[in-house]
């Protein structure tokens, strides 16, 4: 770790990525010379736990920017498009978790373990990716430098904590209210701010955030677009399914990838096995394969079920697991923020 | 209904599928003369009830099947081996709900939306399809009539009671622990007679049936087989990954399907909306979709998130959920056995 220390915002501080976020700036032993909570005036005055201190969150108003070198924005789109150029302004350097600024043309958005070569290119913003594009463009990345592909098929079975900690607290409480036989209360999933809530609880909802004109969800157009973005490959074609599953956390994705070469298994093995942030788990025949509920609170994306399609001989099936709130959310974003200090 | 008053055997008639052949039989009105429940010696001597009345299950020994018109076997593929040859000598037709004849070139694999026609080539055994491939071929029937395909690549979302009713208990006493902070136990899944159990609540596991040589699981292959039997067609390339999910009914399968014309999607949704078994719920923008929770109990194959393929125009996808018990299981051999009275 380089020596520079650096005075860190954290937007969004006391939700479910933010904390992920103080965490691994903790265990990675971020070089932080001043941590600033921030969040909303309902959350200001609480207090989070930092490196065995408790900081007091303060509300996050343009002027609590002043003097910070790099700001973690995870507390909505809205917000980081209101706060973000004003944290630009007074000299910061922002990595949004949201999806405010994915797609501008002016700003990167990376995954260190395929293009940490772009974050030299920023503007004052840097974006972290989506959670479920993250994972599969990490799992992807090896396949893409030793094989090529331009077809992706994908289907998700996503956490609830990507929806935030209260999603995370409805599933706990509607398991329990159906367990019991009592009323379950639907007032968060799918969506939060759409008008109709379904139970998440022994359930499986195929909508992750809100509808788009094609039919497809924002979700599954993030995983579309983003995935070109990132590749910087717009002739990569993404079809994606996005769906809720009965899981706290970790998303899993069914990915389907045609190769533009042949290949043998073990050498796609040996290129996962090899690949950066990627741990390989895979022997059916010993069923070994990832789990999201075992990979919660680990940092890496695991990937299994590696086999060969039965009917396109270069395709490939994987199943890839990482947790959504760790290297789907804070750990990315931490470590766009450690390739900052660096440079 | 046809007046033709028949002997029932109902082979593993206390199990999760069997229960459901019972109900089934019951509303459905199915011209039942005498009812034989049938089960191993340990379940003998228990009862069911059918129309009001209480039943004694019978011990499952080749002489039960004396006298018996139709047999509808559900009590696993090595006892189906045994038993379904015994019960066909002795004039039954056996409507077998397991693995075991549905490959085998004599007995015809039949989903009655698909290939009714099938039933009258039967030589004393008729096969049920996997409870996955059942779903999947209803809804893609109206399709393949209308605009043919031959490529399917499909990941499914599998509840738990796909591996008996134990599982599903096993699925609710591990959600309780959990939520308790107590130990959770695994015995069943993802597959009871494998060596390594993983906890299915608050889990996805990318493993249902035993590995094969490919690196697939038997459940997979199953889709893949079955798909070409059933239409009759193997030309029919289908790629599947088969995944159980914390729901206790319901399968959801995410299916793409590559169409060999043109089309619009309101002529999809027609044809859809117009198939034999089939109920069209889509309208994303309304929230409007299947999912399993409230389909459990219900005889149809439901659609949802009927879309063109954003990267190959003659490309769909879709969203399909029906209650694996009833139309994956006991529907589909009660609706067999109804048109091999008819006959």
């Amino acid at each position: 770790m380089p020596s520079q220390q650096v005075t860190v915002a954290v937007l969004g501080a006391t939700g479910a990525v933010g904390e992920q976020i103080l965490k691994n700036l903790e265990n990675r032993s971020f070089p932080v010379k001043e941590l600033r909570p921030l969040a909303s005036a309902r959350s200001a005055g609480k207090t989070v736990s930092f490196r065995g201190e408790e900081v007091t969150v303060l509300e996050a108003t343009p002027d609590a920017f002043e003097g910070v070198d790099i700001a973690l924005f995870s507390a909505g789109g809205s917000i980081s498009e209101k706060l973000a150029p004003e944290a630009v302004k007074r000299g910061a350097v922002v990595v949004d978790n949201t999806n405010a600024f994915r797609m501008d043309p002016d700003v990167p958005l990376v995954v260190p373990e395929v293009n940490a070569h772009e974050i030299k290119n920023h503007h004052g913003i840097i974006a972290n990716p989506n959670c479920s594009t993250i994972q599969m463009v990490v799992a992807l990345k090896p396949l893409y430098d030793r094989f090529g592909f331009d077809r992706v098929i994908v289907s998700t079975y996503q956490a609830v904590s990507g929806s935030g900690a209260q999603a995370m607290e409805e599933l706990q409480a509607q398991s329990r209210a159906y367990l019991s036989g009592e009323e379950i209360k639907t007032e968060i999933m799918p969506v939060g701010k759409l008008d109709k809530h379904y139970p998440i609880a022994f359930n499986a909802i195929p909508q992750c955030d809100v509808a788009q004109e094609n039919g497809f969800t924002l979700e599954e157009m993030k995983m579309v677009r983003e995935t070109k973005k990132i590749f910087g490959d717009e002739s990569i074609g993404v079809t994606a399914t996005c769906v809720r599953v009965p899981v706290l956390r970790g998303h899993s994705e069914s990915v389907y990838v045609e190769l533009k070469r042949d290949f043998d298994l073990e050498e796609v093995r040996t290129a996962l096995r090899e690949a950066e942030g990627v741990v390989l788990e895979d022997d059916i025949h010993q069923q070994l394969y990832p789990m999201p509920l075992e990979k919660a609170g680990q940092d890496e994306v695991f990937v299994g079920r590696v086999r060969r399609d039965t009917v396109n001989p270069r395709a490939l099936n994987l199943w890839v697991v990482s947790d959504n709130l760790l290297k789907g959310a804070a750990t990315n974003a931490v470590q766009i923020a450690e390739k900052l200090v660096q440079q």
